[in-house]
């Protein structure tokens, strides 16, 4: 029944997505971002590019049956955040402080054909920071230092966020002879060189007309694969001037930047055969990618662009920011087992059902222990203890309460820690004091 | 630019939202329910009854541009979250914990005739609890006590969650004559009485064909408005066999089981009046009031149905549950002063930007406070410092960190508060733990 491409967890796997968002807010938030959300639906003119161009992954919205004054035809869902965030910035400029921090933390839709490992609906994480009129560099170190942050605390093992500047890429093209008009689709062809191979790729840029010259110095370049930050006297000995110099000036910047705030070296690194399919990106560009598992791709990507809001706004808004694309790296680090799902209870004590005349003594015993801030359940259903012993084991919950008619009379409660299997005997008025103790111990 | 009916919120009403959200994940998480979260789409066929209908509100999905074995056109948004719950439920069955405590909080959107005050997308915060088969009648008191202690903890003023019964009003109406069938009809006849007022409704039940007598005993039944558990004595004193009879224990019993829990007796009671709109509620129904803005109406209902997933599943699924409409309420909480906006920040710090030439140090000021834990920002523009001041006012950052030439030079930094406007130097080493210190004072 699952409708391809439009995944849902099981309350286990959600207990830890949950875990992971707060994980991702708190990150965001320790740098200062405050949260905002637009809605799920915008305009399709909002949604288009200047030229009012869409693309048709985007899902429009009709009415089942059209009314009078019906504009859901005008209305579609949005693909990114991205848009969102330049159409709330033009709209609310007045409102907010700048520079503009920002994260936020929606599903987004895409229309993609069905098929496995696409997703239609997915999670994106983003954080931000947008500039009136101007912006400086330095930000840019902000965004890898927050990353670090996040993915440290997250524990998920080694990574690598890779930084280059499209400064640089552009200017070492045009350099060696590419045509500034040509410079996307070399990018392009460029991008594809992991997937095609160095023969295709040659073929390609040959096809559009570069001299052998020009195909040797760019796949020289694009070769240039070590993660190193000794790359910065590579690309000096280059000895390129204009656009290439101000892009190798800004991300000796923006990695000096990311030293000071004090992520370890080896965490970050330039990649010069980065190039980063989106257009809109000018200067400082990210990936992120997990040690030792090449095949999940990129966790975070991001980077600079000059203009945020040119369709909406009279000003400009550079920015810089980055996305975690959630959806997709949780299932793949419960593939490879760096993050387990949790056991899909929050709670940590069941109030068993023993005398189903004292139902409402045991209503009472879990008021008593939420009233203590302890997550309880009270097990309600006229079942059998082994059924209900079942329950608790199906779902982790940690201790159970059992309370018979022996313990009624002698003002008692059992307490059965469900891991080890041991039972205690306490007064019910230590009931509160010995499970937060044994809660204690249990998460220590 | 905003579309009408899709909200969004400036950053300082977001924070605020974002706390009110958390306080209700806490409360429905004391009570042991797990979270779980559906995509925003289902089939059309899913979000039709068993007939095949489905409400004109409901927004279909549809492709920009067709492509072959393109399916949007059967995909539309959910309008609610416990169709969603029910697909759920009866999919995953199998791997889920019976009792099925759960709760999920995501927008609905419902394609309503654009007007001031209505919503076309807007959040639910749902709980409910599912039986297989069959689900005890002590889980609808465990709902007024969740409700109970999420509303005192937002710290919203007095409130009264009422409870009724569904099958109270069934059997006293079938009791004066009103035909079965005619029931569902006479309930929306009198579900309007607040509105239209008794000489309205009076005229319309005579017009279904009850006689003068009915009219009369269904009018001083329904007027009987004090929210007062005493109403028992008197729904007893009409002595009415059957349904009513049991709908009569059913509530009794839950009245106690909230006592119980220890809600206090004044704010719950029993409203006889109350009816509720939908039609698949069979049991305990409530309505949430906030005491003194009546205007307001209910900012939290459910109740009991009978059978979540009849149209999915062949075992039968009995729930209770309850839903917070938060986009709704919480502007009129705004509106009302009842809970006030946050400031537009998250941050406790801002290090301010004096000397050009030491921006490094400055974000390693900031790296080395966010690394232990404060939330800091780091300004980075090249602006004066009454610019960075306002910037900090502007967002309401309680304290500033200036380091100048004279600071660097002697290894200190300065504090500023800016409530007060105090400033405080101290050695550099000293600044994490002073800042820690301030920061608990400000927030005690």
């Amino acid at each position: 029944m699952t409708i391809s491409g439009f995944p849902e967890f099981l309350p286990g796997e959600q207990i830890t997505f949950n875990q992971v968002i707060d994980v991702i807010k708190k990150g965001f938030e320790r740098a200062g971002a405050v949260p905002i959300e637009t809605p799920a639906v915008e305009r399709i003119e909002t949604l288009s590019t200047a030229k009012g161009n869409i693309s048709k992954e985007v899902y429009g919205l009709r009415r089942l049956k059209a009314e009078e004054g019906d504009d859901a035809t005008d209305l579609a869902l949005h693909f990114d955040l991205t848009v969102p965030l330049a159409r709330y910035v033009a709209e609310h400029a007045s409102d907010l402080a700048f520079p503009f921090r920002r994260y936020q933390i929606q599903p987004v839709w895409r229309g993609e054909r069905a098929q496995a490992g696409r997703y239609r609906q997915f999670y994106q994480c983003d954080i931000d920071v947008i500039g009136e009129e101007e912006l400086s560099l330095l930000n840019d170190a902000e965004i890898p230092f927050i990353i670090y942050q996040i993915f440290k605390e997250l524990n998920i093992g080694h990574f690598q966020i890779r930084i280059n500047n499209r400064k640089i890429l552009q200017g070492f093209l045009t350099h060696v002879g590419v045509n500034e008009l040509e410079v996307p689709t070399v990018i392009g062809i460029v991008d594809a060189l992991e997937k095609v191979g160095v023969i295709q790729v040659t073929e390609d840029l040959t096809k559009i007309g570069l001299d052998d010259t020009a195909v040797s110095s760019i796949l020289e370049f694009f070769s240039k694969k070590a993660l190193s930050n000794e790359l910065i006297d590579y690309l000096k000995s280059l000895n390129i001037e204009g656009e290439f110099a101000t892009g190798l000036n800004e991300l000796t910047t923006v990695l000096e930047g990311i030293d000071s705030l004090g992520v370890p070296s080896d965490y970050y690194g330039i990649d010069i055969s980065m190039v980063r399919g989106l257009d809109y990106y000018t200067g400082t560009i990210y990936e992120t990618r997990l040690t030792g598992h090449a095949g999940i791709g990129s966790i975070c990507s991001g980077g600079r662009y000059d203009n945020l809001a040119a369709n909406f706004a009279g000003k400009k808004y550079p920015g810089v920011g980055i996305s975690i694309g959630l959806t997709r790296l949780l299932p793949k680090l419960f593939e490879i087992g760096i993050i387990q799902p949790s056991k899909p209870t929050v709670s940590s004590v069941l109030v068993m059902s023993l005398e189903k005349d004292r139902q409402q003594d045991y209503l009472r015993i879990g008021g008593l222990l939420r009233n203590s801030g302890i997550n309880t359940e009270v097990y309600l259903e006229d079942k059998k203890l082994a059924v209900q012993m079942k329950y608790a084991n199906k779902k982790g919950i940690p201790f159970v309460v059992i309370i018979g008619q022996e313990e009624f009379d002698n003002n008692t409660v059992l307490i059965r820690n469900m891991a080890d299997g041991e039972q205690r005997s306490i007064q019910v008025e230590h009931l509160v004091s010995t499970l937060e103790a044994l809660l204690r111990n249990d998460h220590e």
